[in-house]
């Protein structure tokens, strides 16, 4: 049915115009500009909104690739030709649907648009309550990675006070957030992270993975007695590197695996009899599997971060268009902390 | 202080005479003639054992390497010089300590020798009360392997009904039980062995690994809706294969990694990003964790064994010399089923 009070704007775009091997590129991109109506049809149950901060996420690099019933288990396959997909934080410009009106704000699944439909369905998206904290910690802190690190360390990683922590891409929009929470619980923290600057995160220790030649000497170096938690975020050399230098009864929650991402044949990993001669647990885990306990995390986490106790650094791109460079310098390392953008501020 | 009644005989011994790298040969063990001395000295709080059944067990392998930090994790490096160390079954001669007297059985840790002298520690050696059955299961299904698969399929696998189970070195001491506990809990068991006599233990299906060229392609063949629940006991390239036929949230319990014990670097699995797509646990567990339930165990097997709903295939050389070559052979997957060798029947 035509909407009589149609109101036609532009909407730039990034389309995702085909499956991605190895390395993705900015070619890999499309940036293209189409319109849209701010009002949604008559009778929709769809909620039509303004995105304001679009989060880079690595499992995004998993969604680039060839569909393939093994990583789609986790997230599924991007569609071509539409645009990329990915979270945000926006604003309710029309609402269809009974739990939203105009000028909510809320997290969860948008394109990579100025203006998206969307259509709720469970834990899809979520609206934001709170916004004494900044909105754009929503992409971070406040959304999926840090639900992720919540649910990942205090879930799977079993930690008790004491114990040794240690978490690779330290700087990441996860890994700063276990690394503070673990030093809240009262363990011993280290990270490592791809530069001086971004191993700066008020652990016990830290080092720069490429300016370590021996990463299983730098990990003795930090935990002379052994891992406790490995909180995964890389894999390949590195998972191999801290298998050898776990803990009996030592604990690998699987976060990510940010460096197989872009390998078409994953990297052969050498020290799993360590698994049986330390009694290792590892344990593979998706957000997705946790997302009934987000009201939880929220009344756990806020006060931390009104309090000052939790910090969270971001690394903030300007407009639509830096999407792409932002994305692909996850891959390379680029980013100091949790990589954004903002597409608009209101 | 010298023993007035000093009763010497002659002691047959398998002696371990130095580490070994790759595969071991029979000229890896020595076998002398001592005398030992039938009455314990006075004051001793030993116990003076005569060993009946002496047991072959894949871990004994790691024990023959090089004193290596991570392996004595799980199980300690043998002493070189001395008789080899294993479980066995032997009756008590002479006892300085008050829970054994002449006559009693036991199961535990001896030598490789006719008669050996124990010391008791916690767990070390169990007393025999159950003698309807074949004394021999003290070795296998009464023993530490059935000890190990009750605590790997039931505390560490999680089961339920009607769950796919895929088995690995099913006709082994630990395999053909794990794949028996399965069945009773009304779960599909697939069993792998080295041979086409090895996969007749009664399960749901079975595949010879040597016959296949494609070990991922039988998994996807014998498990066309996934595996739920892999007992590991092979490790290297069939756990490659296994991983990416797991179902999502399955779980690995690693019990052993037979196919890497003799190598000097252990094999590459490249397919741990699996781990993460599939949320999958991988446990590593020793059956030294778990000595605790061993009278609880007992009761629930014991049962089973008396109805015939529990069977057990044994592997039995004959004579102290046929110990050596029954050990080399678990390393080329010669035996069908447990692995043992008598020094005497009583």
């Amino acid at each position: 049915m035509a909407n009589a009070e149609a109101a036609m704007v532009s909407n730039k775009q990034i389309i995702f115009p085909d499956y991605v091997s190895g390395f993705p590129k900015e070619s890999d991109f499309n940036i293209t500009t189409s319109t849209i109506d701010l009002k949604l049809p008559e009778g929709s149950t769809s909620v039509l909104v303004k995105n304001l901060y679009l989060s880079c996420d690595p499992y995004m690099r998993i969604c680039m690739g060839k569909p393939d019933p093994l990583s789609s288990s986790l997230v599924p396959p991007y569609t071509t030709g539409v645009p990329i997909v990915g979270l945000g934080v926006s604003k309710v410009i029309d609402s269809g649907h009974p739990d939203y009106k105009k000028g909510d704000l809320l997290w969860g699944l948008v394109g990579w648009e100025e203006y998206s439909v969307i259509t709720l369905t469970l834990h899809s998206h979520f609206k934001i309550h709170h916004t004494d904290v900044p909105l754009s910690y929503y992409t971070g802190l406040l959304g999926m990675p840090g639900m992720t690190a919540y649910a990942g360390f205090y879930e799977i990683c079993s930690p008790k006070k004491g114990e040794t922590v240690f978490v690779s891409a330290a700087s990441g929009a996860v890994g700063q957030l276990v690394g503070q929470f673990a030093k809240l619980m009262g363990c011993y923290v280290v990270g490592s992270a791809g530069s001086k600057e971004k191993t700066k995160f008020g652990f016990d220790d830290a080092f720069n993975y490429k300016e370590e030649k021996d990463i299983s000497a730098a990990l003795r170096r930090c935990f002379p007695e052994g891992i406790d938690i490995y909180f995964e975020n890389v894999g390949g050399k590195m998972l191999d590197a801290v298998l050898i230098n776990m803990k009996l009864h030592g604990r690998v929650a699987v976060c990510g695996m940010i460096s197989q991402y872009n390998l078409e044949n994953p990297e052969g990993v050498h020290n799993l009899p360590t698994i049986l001669y330390k009694r290792i647990q590892i344990q593979g885990f998706g957000v997705c599997d946790f997302y009934h306990k987000y009201s939880k995390f929220l009344d756990f986490v806020l006060p931390y971060i009104r309090e000052g106790k939790i910090t969270y650094v971001e690394d903030i791109a300007e407009g639509l268009e830096s999407g792409p460079p932002a994305l692909l310098g996850l891959f390379e390392g680029k980013n100091v902390g949790k990589q954004l953008f903002v597409v608009a501020r209101e």
